[in-house]
């Protein structure tokens, strides 16, 4: 445990051996987790100055402002950290859906004892 | 993009390196997220099979059944897997604090232009 990280109001983020946090985005009223993906030092100033959601892609090896090709981007209401610093939770207020699928939500399908199944919900209806 | 895994309905993680999937967990009820974790198969097995949220612990390199020792155990409502399979969304009900600092979730400070600020929440209060 690091005390000063852990409890202190200093921003001191964990960044792993690639320089990236983890960070979850949910829906600021529905409460719907959105996605998750990674942000490195520059996304997370970006993030936080510009009030539009940055991330780093591992796949692209670049940095991604969220929405910039398809427009969909995702406003910042609130941006918090966890304990360690090693990941930050954003609530944000979607300017459409989140998925490249096309679904308002990535978690669209639940895990049960069989395997997958298609969430009933608005949350994967890509049209609302 | 690998369409089975991003559409399909089976079951398909993809592990990173280290074998392990992101795990962000949220109150079912109320939406807040509560905790970040990691889970490697055997975890996810288990959360699935008991209803109980475990976890892989990257520093202690092993698994965790959350609230063993303390108690505070996470009893799962609802899992979901995102489009690539390589994070899980546990909604969960908590049976106390869900934070080691005593918080009720590890969210409990604010990132803002000037650093950290606690968030004046009952979410902070490992009271309720």
């Amino acid at each position: 445990m690091d005390d000063a990280r852990d409890r202190g109001l200093t921003l001191n983020p964990k960044y792993d051996d690639h320089g990236l946090i983890t960070a979850v985005v949910t829906h600021v009223t529905s409460g719907e987790v959105l996605m998750v993906a990674h942000m490195n030092a520059q996304a997370l100033a970006l993030t936080v100055e510009t009030g539009l959601a940055h991330f780093w892609s591992r796949s692209r090896q670049s940095l991604w402002k969220k929405g910039e090709s398809s427009g969909h981007m995702l406003g910042v209401r609130d941006i918090r950290i966890d304990c360690d610093q090693d990941a930050v939770w954003v609530l944000a207020e979607p300017a459409g859906p989140t998925c490249h699928t096309g679904a308002r939500s990535c978690f669209f399908r639940r895990i049960g004892p069989d395997g997958l199944s298609a969430v009933d919900e608005p949350g994967v209806d890509a049209a609302h």
